[in-house]
């Protein structure tokens, strides 16, 4: 298991859904980092950096996120490990970039701390980035969107109770096309991955909406007809 | 993005769906590398290596697939990045193994050679590997049963064309339980996910079974409300 010397470093996408859009609807946020050196000098590039010696992959994808946005993760996941031969802008150098994402949840993106050479984006208006890192932001999207029907993903995104229209943005946002509030409702409530907490939300009109919270006891096993679950390893 | 330097290895969990079972039924077999030096020597290992400079992530982990199979990958995917710190037998050495995993169909494991120092053992009957690769083979084994229901992988296993037993049977030897046979032809005929060739499996008894081929046109959209697929990127 000798390994070859390669230069290894970590990033993390991290995803936020913020009531910014139409009527307040959700939308995808990324946090970005600008660089203040060459390669891409002033062009903006994931959170991350090299392995520190004394930090597993996962804590350095952590740090990152503390660093960005001062919050430790909730949702962190490892995305892929990129290794192509020319994504390097040193010929000389060979990087490996372990990449990770986390979701934040959308009660704690008012916590968020801003510095001058970290903004958060808009998903869908992002600029071109450093290195590959427009490619792994959408290889993260496109993951995401693959994972958020059938996995617990979108409830990361929320806090521990929610409305089924939160729900249904969160998934709107992630999957960038609006979903029939009906029909969403039904599979919702149909999958059993949701429980009434039999409270609703204050300070709405005469009719609040009920809120819900996630059926940690059944992670939607229901779509797997030899029972097995969607979950990833934690 | 330059990144510490840290040893960098790749290894590859290759597995097999073999008609070696009671009756003939599918059972999965993975090839082990026998270690021929310290640490762990003697003990068998995931086939892999050092990263070379000219090769990248996938092109590394298919020369171990060559190496130990003299096959070609068909489906070959990224699994997981290994980088905890204690998992190294050496204190001194920091190793980041980037773990693929590949299927073999069942229509090439006729061409499997043989190596005093390569084996083919039945992931059920597993010796302790070297390193962390008994860990490794468990994660890569948790997360094809999580992948088989929702993706094509099973059909990464099979030939062009296959009877629904066969197809079943691998379901069973990948998820390691029986499944009734009428609930699954019920399944995978309402998923759309295989097409009848309109021939039959030749050389059997007066009543030979159909064939069929995945239906690459549709990729189980159906589990998907939103209509997305749940196919990795290639």
């Amino acid at each position: 298991m000798n390994g070859q010397t390669v230069a290894l470093a970590v990033s993390t996408v991290i995803f936020a859904a913020r009531d910014t859009g139409p009527d307040g609807r959700k939308e995808l946020w990324v946090p970005l980092v600008r660089r203040i050196r060459e390669p891409f000098g002033g062009m903006w590039a994931l959170p991350g950096g090299p392995l520190l010696e004394d930090e597993d992959l996962e804590a350095s994808a952590a740090r990152a996120l503390q660093l960005t946005t001062g919050l430790h993760p909730g949702y962190l996941e490892q995305l892929y490990a990129f290794g192509g031969l020319t994504r390097s802008a040193n010929a000389d150098e060979r990087v490996v970039s372990i990449v990770y994402w986390a979701s934040i949840r959308a009660d704690q993106t008012s916590d968020l701390h801003a510095d001058l050479n970290v903004a958060w984006m808009r998903v869908s208006e992002l600029p071109p980035l450093a290195f590959d890192h427009s490619d792994i932001v959408e290889y993260a999207l496109y993951r995401l969107r693959n994972k958020v029907i059938y996995s617990r993903v979108a409830y990361s995104f929320l806090g521990e109770t929610f409305t089924l229209a939160e729900l249904r943005e969160v998934h709107e946002a992630i999957l960038g096309t609006p979903l029939d509030p009906a029909n969403f409702r039904r599979h919702v409530l149909a999958s059993g991955a949701v429980l009434d907490t039999g409270t609703r939300l204050e300070g709405t009109p005469h009719r609040p909406p009920r809120l819900y919270r996630y059926n940690t006891d059944l992670d939607l096993a229901d779509l797997f007809p030899a029972g097995r679950t969607t979950q990833e390893k934690p």
